[in-house]
C-alpha cells in the first residue's frame, strides 16, 4: 500500500478521488475523532489543495485550526469549521431556502445553510416560523418560493415539512432535530412525522443532520443550474 | 356478594353507580369480549334501564342486538352500536367539532362524533382537511371556531392537531389513528407528533380511540354548559 | 418583511397576534435556547406589554431576569419564571385541582399549577396521594371534586389518572413524569399507562409537560366560566 | 444415549427427573408444536404415569386427546388441557385468589386458575373488578384477603396490580395481558406499568402467561402449606 | 361552504388548487379507503379533467375502474392504477434511474418508476443489483450515471443507497422496503441504515413508499429540466 | 384534613396505616427526592416510632442521617440506609438466597439482601456464579436449596434465573440489572430474557429493583413461616 | 449489458461468479419472490449447472420444482428445497453440531442442518435440550464436543447459547428464533440475550435465520478442514 | 465451600477450570467493577499463573496495574490491559484481518485486534475503508483475503460487513459500533443492518464488543490451525 493518500495517516484514508466521482471533496465529521486525528486530516487535505468542511467541530479543534490557518472560519452555533470553499462566494449559484421551525432549531439550520454555501449555493435562512402560529410561515412564503429547493428544520412533531411541501413546487429536504423532551425521544417524533407526512415532495435526512440536508439541497440546486 | 349488579353475570360486574360518580353510565368496549358476553352485558344494562353505547362492535353482535331491540342503531363505518342515549336528540347541548385529516380517518372520527352525540353533545363532523392542502382547513375555520371543544383526528404525522391548536381558543382533543404504513408504526408517528406538538392546548387519547376523544370532548362541552 | 414583531430579533418571531386567535399570549420554552436568546425574547415581549411565562428556565436566566425586572418571580422547584400574569391574582376564576402521585412528581405538578394560575385559574395542589395507599387519595376526593378540571401528575405506572377518572365527573388531564428508573424508560411506562387507561375522561400531554397540562386545564376551566 | 426418556421421540426429551428437582412434572406448551408432536409428547408422558397440563392448546389437539383419553378435560376459553392432576381435587391446599380486571382478561385469568388447581391449590376466581370503578374491587377485598397469594390479571394500563398490592399482606403475582389496542402495544403498556408500580410486593410474569402466574402462585401457596 | 370541490363528496375534499401551488394534481392513496370511496374520488377527479394516479390499489378497485374507464391502466405488481398522465408519454423529460437491490424489492421499485413516469419523467429500472455481489451494481453504473437523480430501493440492511451515493454525482432518494424478516422489523433496519449512511447525498422516504420516492425524483428531475 | 400523618409535611403523606394493611411500614425511595425532603420524611417516620428503610440513598443524605441518628446504618455499595428494622436481628425467620451472576451485579444483590434482612428474613448472599462457568453455580446449589425463596440477580442475558428455576423447588424472584452495554439497552435484554424464560417458577421485578425483590422474597419467606 | 447471467431474467441477476469469490454458489431466498420468479431463478441456475439451495420455500413452489426435477428434495418442516449439493453426500467434511433448545425450534434448527449439509458439512442434530432441565444438555455434551463448530438454536430467553459457549472450545453460532409470545417480541428477547451473553465465543445471526447459521458454521468447519 | 478459587475474594469466583473446558482463561470485563475489585481479580489471576486480558479498563486501574506489574501493557485507545499472553508473540498463528469502516471505529477495532493477538493470532488492522468510497476497501482486498477470518467493525449503517462478506471466502465477524448520532440510536442501526445483511457468511457480536469479535475470530483462526 503506497498510494499518496495514506502515506502517513494510519488512522484515515482520504478519499482523494471523491471529487471526480461525486463532484465534491470529502467532508470531515469531527465528532468521534480525537482532536489530533481531526487536525491531522484537515492538515493533510489542505496539503492536497482541497477546501475543507468540518462538521460538529468542538471549540478546542476550532481554536487549533484557526490559529494554524488564517483563512479558517468557525461558527460556534452550528459548530461548522471551513477552510476555503468549493466555489468562491461571488460565484454561488441558485437558491436554497433553509427554514427553521423554532429558535432552538437554529444550530442545525445554520449547519445546513453553511454547508450549502460552502458547496456553492446561495442560501436564505428563515427562522422561527413553526406551525403553532402558521401566519408567520405564510408571511415568508414569497421568499421561500424563490428557492429551487427547501430545507425544513424542525424538532418536536416536525410538522413544518409537511405544511411546506403542500405549498411549494420544489423538493423539500426535511431535517428532524432532537429539540424537545419526553415523547420527542431525541428526535424520533419529528423523524417519524416527517417520514409519514401525507404531503409528497419530502425526503428526510438523519436527526440533527444539518450537513446532510445542506449537501443534498446543494446537489439538487446545482444540478438544476447546469 | 349479593348486590343486584352481579347476580347472574359471572364474567362482568356492571358498575351501576358510575352514573352517580361520573355523570355517565358505563360503556361497553365490545372488542375482546365474545359475542355472547357482549350481548349479555347489553341485555343486563337494558334491564337496568340504562342507555347503552357499544364501541368497536362487529357486525355479528350488531345483527343480534338489532334483531332483539327495536331502538338499537348500528353504524358500520365506526362500529358504534347504541340503544337510546344519555340525552334525547332534541336536548343536546353546546357544540363539539370533530375534524378528520383524511378520508381514511373517518371511521375513528365518526366513532368520536357518535359517542359525543350519545352522551348529549351537538356535533359538527368535518372531513378531509389535512395539512397537505392547508387552505381546505382554513376554509372550515369559521365553522370550527363555533365549537366549545375540537376533536382532531389524524394518522401519519398527525400535524392537524398542532395546526388547529394554534388557530382556536378552545381545547383540542387529539386522536392519533393507525392510518398509514411503514414508519407510521400503527399510529406511533401520529401519537408522538401530537404529544410533542409545539402548540399548547392539546391533549391526546390512545391511538384509534375515537370514543375516548368523544367522551372527553362531551365532558368539556357539557361542563361548559352548566 | 417589516412587521413590528421581527424588527430586531433574527432568531425569533414573536407571535403577537396569538392573543387574538387563542386568547393567550405566547409562552417562552426556555430550555434549548441560549440565555441571551431567552432574555432577548422576554425583554421584547415586555416591551410589547405582554405578560411573560417562561418554562423550564434555569437559574442563570432567572437571576438575570430577576435583576432586570422587579416584578419577575421564579420558582426553583418547577423552574417557572413569570412577569405579570394574564389575570390579576384577585381575579382568578373557577378551580383546577392538580394532584401529584408522589413527592418526586412535585416539580412537574407545580409547573402545571403555576402555569394555570398565570393564565387565570384558581388552583388547589394536592401532593403524595399515589395509589399504593389509596385511602390517601380518597381522603382528598371531596377537595378534588370541587374542581372543574383535574390534572393528574404521576410517574412509574401512572395509575393515578385512571383511578381519579373513575371517581370524578370532570375531565382529567394526565401528565406522565419521568420519575422512576429501569422499565419506566424515562416516562414511557406512565405515558402508555395513561393513554390506555380503561377509564374514559382522560387525555394526556407529553412526559414532564406540566405547563401543557396547566394550559389545557385553564382553557377548560375558563371556557366553563364564561 | 439410551435413557428411557428419549427412546422414540426424536423431537422432544421429556424431563422425567423434573419432578424430583422442582416438585412438579414438565408442562406441555402446545403452541408452536405440531399437533402430532404435542400428541406424542402427551401420550409419552401418560405412559410414564405423569399427570399432564397442556397450555395454549388449540381445539384440534384437544379433540384428539379427548377422544383418546377418557379423563382428559379441555377448557375452551383458557385453552387449558389436562389429564389427571398433581393432587386429587379433594386434597388441594391453601388458597390462591386470581383477580381479573376486565371481561376480556378472563381467558388468561382462567389459564392461571386452572394451572394452579392442577398443581394442587384451591383457587378463587374474581372477575371484572378493574380500577375504573374501584369500589367493585373493594367489595371483594374480604374474599381476596383470605388467599395466601394473589394473581392480578390486567391489560391496558395494568393498574390493578399496584392497587391490590397496597391492600393485601401477601405476594401479588401480576400478569399483563395483550387486551387493549393502540398504545397498549400488545401488552407492553400493562407490562411496563406492573414492573414500575410504586407499590412493593409485586412480581411479574410474561404477557398473557396465565400458566406462569398460576405456577408461581401455587409454588408460594404450597410452600406456605408445608 | 359551496366550492365545487366538495359539492357531493362528504368524505373527501379534492384539493383542486394543488396543481397551481405544487405543479402536480392530488394523488389517491387507495389503501385505507373503501372501494366505494376510492372509486368516487377517482370519478370526481376525472370529471374535473385531472389525470389520476392511484397508489396501493387492490385488484377489486382496479377491476371496477378498468371496466369504467377505457384509458385506465393497472400494474398488479406495484398496485399502481393510472388514468392518463401529467405529461404525454412522448413528452417525458430527463432521466430517473430506479435501482432495486433484490427481486423482492421490485414491487416498490416499480411503484416509484410508474409514479415518476406518470408525472413526466423518463425512467430506467434496474433490478437485482444488491451489495452481496457488488460487481452487478458496478456493471450498471454507466447506465445509472446517465440519470439526473437515482432512486435506491432496498430492504434488509439497505446498504445499496450508501454505496450508490458514493459513486454518483446526483441526489439519491432512498426507499427502505419491508423485505426481510426477524431483525428487519418491517423495514426498520433498512430505514435506519439509509438515514445513518456515512455517504452524503442521500435523503430517505417512508418504508415501502415507492410513490413518494418517484414523486421526489420527478420533482428534482423536472426542475433540472427547466 | 387534619389527620396526624400530614400535619406538617406539605410534600409527603406518610401512609401510617400501611403496616396494618400490608404488614410492613412504608419504605423511602430516596432518589428523586431532595435531600431535605428525604431527611424530613425519615425524621417524621422516626417520630412515629417506625423503623426506616431508605433505598437508592446517596452519600450526602446518608451522612446527614448518620450524624443525626446513632442507630442509622448505611451501605455504600447498595446505597441502603436503615434505622432499626422490622424484626430484631436475632429474631429473623426462614432463609432467602440472593444469587448474583457477576461482580457488577453485587450492588443490586446487596440491595435485595439488606432489604429482606431489614424486613425480617435470614439471607444468604452468593456472588459471581453466572452461567458462563456453570459449575460455579452447581457448586453452590446445596446452599441455595436450603432457602424458601431464591432471588436471582443478573444483567446481560439474565439467564441465571432460568437455569436456577429448573434446579430448585421454590419460587425464584428475578432481578434484571442494567449491567452490560450495547444491546443490553440498560437492562432490557435481561428483563426480556427473564420474562420469557422457558422455566416456570420465575417472576420478575423492575430493572435494578433489588429492594422490590427483597421485599417480595421476604413476603414469601415470612408467609411460609406462619 | 450482455453478460450471460441476465440474458432473459429481467427481475434477477444471478451472481454466477459468487462461487469464485466466496467458494459457494448463490442461494435462493424464496420468501418475498413470486412462485414464478423463484421457479425461473432455480431453472436458470440449473441450466448453468449450479446446485441449488432454496430457503423458506412454500409448498406450492416445492411441488412445482419436485415435479420438474427428479433430484429435487423438499423438507416440509424447515421449508428447505435442494437440487444437488455442493459436495456429494459421501464427501462431507468435519462436523457441525446443531443444538435446538425446544421442540418448537426444530424447523429453524433443521434449516441450519440441511443448509450446512448441502454446503458440504457432516451435521449432528440434537433436539430439546433447553436450559430448564440442564442435565439434558449435559448428557449430550460428549457428542457436541466432537464438533468443530456448534449452532445453538433457541427462542424465548435464548440462554442455550451462553451455557454452551461456556462448555465447548469451538465457536458457537447462535440463532435466535421467534418461538415464544408476549415479551419475546418475535425473537427480540432471544436476540438481545444472545448478543449480550457474558460468555465469549458466540456470534449471532438474524432471528429465524437457520440458513445463515448453517452457512457460517460450514464456512468455519470447511476452512478448518483445509 | 473451600476450593482454592474463592478462598478470599467474596465478590468474585475465578473460573479456574475455564482453560480446560474452552481452551482459554477467563477475561476481566473491567467496566462495572470498582477499581479495587478489578485489581484484586487481576492480582489473584496472576497468583494462579494465568495471563490476564482486561477489557474496557479505565486509566485509573491501568495506572495501578502498570505500577504493580512490570510486564503489564495498556492501550489507551482501546482500553485493553494485558499481562502476558496466551501464546508468546513469536508463536502466534494464522491471520485475522480486522477492518474498520472509519476513524471513529478504531478504538473498537483495536480492542478486537489486541484481544485476538493476546489469545494467539496474528492480526492485520486495516482502517478507514468505509463504503462511501468503496475503492479504498477494494484496494485492500488482497491483504484481507490472506486472512482466515475477517472482523468487520462499523457504526452508522454498518454496510461494510455485507460488502466484505460478498468478497471473501472466509467467515466475517461483524461488530456494530455506537459511532454515529440521531437514528444510529447508539449502534442499533449498525446492529440491525449487520444482522439482516443479504450476504451470508456474517455473524454478529454485541455493539462495541471488540473483544467478543477478537475472541471469536481467534477461535476460528486457531481451530483452523490445528
Amino acid at each position: 500500500m503506497d498510494s499518496p493518500e495514506n502515506k502517513d495517516l494510519d488512522f484515515a484514508v482520504i478519499d482523494s478521488h471523491r471529487d471526480k466521482r461525486t463532484g465534491y471533496p470529502e467532508v470531515v465529521f469531527c465528532s468521534g475523532k480525537t482532536t489530533d486525528q481531526a487536525e491531522a486530516i484537515i492538515v493533510r487535505m489542505r496539503e492536497q489543495g482541497l477546501p475543507v468542511l468540518g462538521t460538529k467541530a468542538d471549540g478546542v479543534l476550532a481554536e487549533r485550526i484557526l490559529r494554524r490557518f488564517s483563512d479558517a472560519e468557525y461558527d460556534e452555533i452550528s459548530r461548522i469549521l471551513t477552510l476555503g470553499s468549493v466555489r468562491p462566494k461571488n460565484d454561488r449559484k441558485g437558491l436554497v431556502a433553509v427554514v427553521a421551525a423554532g429558535t432552538s432549531d437554529i444550530p442545525i439550520a445554520k449547519e445546513a445553510a453553511l454547508s450549502a454555501e460552502f458547496l456553492g449555493s446561495n442560501v436564505e435562512l428563515i427562522n422561527d416560523v413553526g406551525i403553532a402560529g402558521i401566519h408567520r410561515l405564510f408571511n415568508r412564503l414569497p421568499d421561500i418560493r424563490k428557492a429551487r429547493v427547501v430545507v425544513a428544520v424542525a424538532g418536536m412533531e416536525g410538522a413544518l415539512a409537511g405544511v411546506l411541501a403542500g405549498q411549494v413546487a420544489v423538493p423539500v429536504i426535511a431535517v428532524p432535530t432532537s429539540v424537545g423532551y419526553g415523547a420527542a425521544f431525541g428526535g424520533l417524533s419529528a423523524l417519524l412525522g416527517m417520514l409519514t407526512s401525507c404531503a409528497p415532495g419530502i425526503s428526510v435526512v438523519n436527526i440533527d443532520n444539518g450537513f446532510g440536508a445542506g449537501y443534498q439541497a446543494n446537489l439538487i440546486n446545482q444540478t438544476t443550474d447546469q
